[in-house]
């Protein structure tokens, strides 16, 4: 693949998602507030701004007259333009989440579906169930909708063929077809890695930095990578695999076939072995699904005097996350990290500490020293609101603002 | 860090460039011919030949008038606009190479160091000495050059402070300094996995690729990382220290402090050391100097019936380089992993079958399969090569041809 050349279309382009952004971000703001913000030329704020507002998708508000000058005009995203539907297909359910214009969550819905039944068409129901139930509440008929964004767990890649590192949903193109005959509206797909990066870059640390990694805990694990401002995807859309790097050669078998990755170590199931390895006939071991012993480890410890094993398992747990992510940082040396997912809202806080001093001993040099690490501020499901944001840059590349929509498919 | 923002200066800079890198791969050519290797419109194409004939960079040649349509005229580099000079600062010795601005290999001068001797000024001498000696034998002065490129082994970081992650040479912004002093000539400085990288993306795998990684096996390892086409600098210049990345956790001790570095398994030592494991009496591991060793296992492996311990010492090592290779893909996905380097060049052949097979089996899903893995094209000093290449790209800039020039100070 030859080196893909920017034109001054793309930079045309870039800055009207500037001014998006900034205007997402602030809620409302006046032409001067956004060349502030966003570091354009007044023209180029002036000329961006007025485009929007032809498009639609930009209104202008009142008028502000206090203090000092003449009165100006605020400027907000017209709500009202028209809904996004972000889609997070996840191993055991469906989430449609719809989006009004300005990203502001409407309504959602969850279809539960059986982690075992992998054919396309079953899929297909339960999005169409989960998108048709988030609209039916937000009062909303299809027609309303600007595009869908659609997370789904495989590898993505274009031009036919699909491959995933978990061999649990092959998505061929025929699939994505599917889904768009099915909904009649336009739908673009991707994969959780891509969505969340995308939430962070347009909500969260992402906004002000050139680089950064998103770094996704739960059952499975993966890192959003962001250089250069943009998402990377790899020549195969698999970039950010990271859950399936190394971290100790021959080491615990991996759902994906390997021995040894990250996964198996921070991904959940690895936390309860490694809590088994510590203490078999822990009582947190016997609690059932995944999901409530993490928020029993949580709970326990919050307790006054939280039960050893459990203070063993937080602690050795955070040597394999700072080990891990210091590979992340000696390969790509990011300005910040932000750990988000389920397992990072329940034990991040009491992972932070130690992995943060394993890190910055064990990265090259001085490179995580002055490096963020975080959990990160995007909260509620950052996969749907990643969705949304691609279904909107989708919307606005439709309309001729935007000239790449960053997206699997 | 905010993103940093592209502007139409900067596509006209890419422009230039990639017209420059055509010319000088094809040696000459006409401006379709141009157009068709670049992609450029032949517009533009007009456009920066004539920028860069003005320059006096590009000069027009004898013309050529076979075949159907009027004659046109053949281009090519003006090798005698100046010379420019690549600097290797290695462990044992400083090598510096002249260049004409075609960088066609002028003449070479190598001068000893003594690898326990850091200081500035002990460093700067080998420098100024190594330059003076290869100018001496290409019978020109000083005022000939536009600009050197000096690779340092440590971590060059913008903006005063400096890192090591091998603690050989700490280079504050002074030191830099001070070579410039010395030589009162321009002086860019970078380390040597950078100037590896630039040498790859403009002579060797890099030219064709969006995405590609070089990887630097010697008595050091690690990754030039090209992603969009642009070598990946980091937020503090240390991007690319995969050989400082996890293999084993908790496994042989590394030169730089970590515990199972891949470092530990693929760099010479490390190799030696596996050797060692496999045959503690083995005849190769009393050959002296690592280098000596690693060529004299090369000509055991060409031998009729080489040696078994020599054999598994290669299928280990093959082993080791493709998991740790597998976790880059996991990370990058990239189209392309070019190996290169003395011990490349010596095992290389040997290593690849089973590094491969290694690599397709263990990276996520099938993002090894089509991945191109092979031995570098680039031969010579490539470090020199990579820098010759900055310092042309410095002056380009100077003149005001170029926006951004890749290099650490
Ligand atoms: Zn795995
Ligand atoms: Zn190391």
């Amino acid at each position: 693949m030859a080196v893909q050349r920017l034109t001054s279309r793309d930079i045309r382009s870039e800055s009207r998602l500037d001014v998006m952004k900034a205007l997402l971000v602030a809620g409302e703001a006046s032409r001067n507030e956004l060349v502030r913000e966003t570091g354009l030329s007044p023209a180029t704020v002036a000329t961006v701004v007025g485009e929007l507002i032809t498009a639609g998708i930009v209104t202008e508000g009142r008028t502000t007259s206090g203090g000092i000058g003449r009165p100006t005009r605020v400027l907000h995203i017209n709500a009202a333009r028209g809904l996004v539907v972000g889609v997070d297909v996840a191993e055991t359910y469906v989430r449609a989440t719809v989006f009004n214009t300005s990203l502001d969550e409407v309504e959602s819905a969850v279809v539960h579906r059986d982690e075992h039944e992998h054919t396309v068409e079953y899929v297909v129901d339960g999005i169409e169930r989960a998108v048709d139930t988030a609209l039916a509440s937000a009062g909303a008929e299809r027609e309303a909708v600007l595009a869908v964004g659609v997370s789904l767990p495989g590898l993505v890649v274009r031009g036919g063929s699909t491959s995933v590192v978990v061999p649990e949903l092959t998505w061929h193109e025929t699939g994505v077809d599917r889904i768009r005959e099915r909904l009649a509206l336009p739908v673009v797909v991707d994969n959780p890695l891509k969505a969340v990066a995308a939430a962070e870059l347009w909500f969260g640390e992402g906004r002000d930095c050139d680089s950064m990694i998103t770094i996704n805990l739960g059952t499975g694990v993966g890192a959003g990578i962001v250089i250069g401002g943009e998402i990377l995807r790899g020549a195969t859309s698999s970039a950010g695999e990271w859950g399936h790097s190394l971290l100790v050669l021959d080491g615990r078998a991996c759902r994906c076939g390997r021995r040894g990755c990250v996964e198996a170590y921070v991904g959940a199931p690895g936390i309860l072995e490694t809590l088994r390895e510590i203490d078999p006939d822990n009582p947190l071991v016997r609690v059932g699904a995944q999901r409530d012993v993490i928020e029993a480890l949580a709970g326990e410890l919050a307790a006054p005097e939280p039960d050893p094993a459990a203070l063993e398992t937080i602690a050795r747990t955070a040597r394999y996350l700072g080990s891990a992510i210091a590979d992340l940082v000696a390969i790509l040396n990011p300005e910040a990290v932000a750990l988000t997912g389920w397992t990072a809202w329940a034990l991040g806080e009491h992972l932070l500490p130690l992995t943060r001093s394993t890190l910055v001993a064990q990265a090259p040099g001085e490179s995580a020293v002055d490096m963020t690490l975080r959990i990160s501020t995007v909260r509620g499901n950052s996969v749907a609101t990643g969705m949304a944001v691609s279904a909107l840059t989708w919307f606005l590349a439709d309309v001729g603002l935007v000239t790449r929509v960053p997206v699997g498919l």
